[in-house]
């Protein structure tokens, strides 16, 4: 079965269905409704069925989605079929953090090298990634055949990090440093501030203090 | 003036265009048009220039906006009046990365306190911020006025730590943790899942390897 391109957000949502039905699964759950994953992710049942019929799976009117079916479909289309190899550039406390964080959650993504400037740093071996230089990258990124890199170094490296990373035909990048990239259009690119974040949350704390006044 | 609530979405794309004025002002940049600040969002020129009217300011139609007048202004309406104090929950890996990557980086925001359970890190500071034992959070709470927290704790213990909040009348959470949280609707509730960005970008990463094939 053949399955267009999927937007972004839809993609986002798809995996954070998939994420509580795991969870749901491991609480010892068989099925669940679109309206309790709705209330979980503040979305609209409406939004639920209309993403899950997209990759092609159908509830039980009585039980609701099966927790495991509907995971493995979601998987069938987002995941990719070969192992993606990614890179993490910058092995600090973000760059350590988010290699256990993402250990053993998901068997198709796999974080294969780590790359750092700090001498002390090379050659180690982080949550079992080894953490080469990054002046390696060019190498490492053909001989590993990674198509995907994660940047977690400090900002004010990151325009000279993702230029290496274009020049070598990676193919999508995670941005965790506040640096506005400079990259081609074709390269996807997905941005994570975390001041962004907390201004969002620490806005409606606000509001909701002027409301209570 | 007083300004409508905006919604979650509005705020997040007025903390993103701050960030970037306050980078390209860094870079000796006096005016900034909109379809910059598009072009480095993956955003329309239209949706900034709706977003910027929403604050109540207007551009120069030959200069642009005004780079350090408009973050200032978008100051004045998300940032709260007075410091906003957010606890840390959890001082492992992923939180004192929170701690070293927002230090400094806002001023009407100060994360106030951490809370951890390793014996070790009690009453040590990280990036200058005192470690607490998480037994203590409601004293603390009240003691220092905390009205926001950031979970970074292992995802296990996010619905007790949130359980806690909650009593305790913290009315905005930043949930780092994979887990579900069970909190009112009052709390305002902003998840963020790395497992959700890396999938995402590794979807698109695979689809253009098969438009590529």
């Amino acid at each position: 079965m053949e399955f267009p391109s999927l937007p972004p957000k839809t993609v986002e949502r798809l995996s954070q269905y998939r994420r509580i039905l795991i969870s749901c699964s491991q609480d010892g759950r068989t099925h669940i409704f679109s309206h309790e994953l709705a209330a979980k992710l503040s979305n609209t049942p409406v939004q639920v069925r209309r993403d899950i019929m997209l990759v092609g799976y159908t509830g039980n009117l009585r039980k609701g989605y099966d927790v495991l079916e509907l995971a493995e479909r979601i998987g069938e289309v987002i995941d990719a079929c070969e192992t993606l190899r990614v890179a993490l550039i910058g092995a600090g406390k973000l760059g350590t953090a988010v290699l256990s964080y993402f250990k053993g959650k998901r068997s198709k993504i796999e974080i294969v090298a780590c790359f750092d400037v700090a001498p002390e740093k090379l050659g180690k071996r982080f949550e079992g990634v080894l953490c080469y230089h990054q002046n390696e990258l060019p190498e490492r990124i053909t001989e590993l055949n990674i198509s995907m890199a994660i940047l977690a170094l400090p900002t004010e490296f990151a325009n000279d990090a993702a230029k290496v990373l274009v020049e070598n035909d990676i193919k999508g990048i995670l941005n965790y440093t506040s640096a506005n990239l400079n990259i081609p259009e074709t390269i996807y690119l997905e941005q994570y501030d975390m001041v962004t974040s907390i201004e969002k949350v620490a806005y409606f704390v606000k509001q909701s203090k002027i409301a209570n006044q």
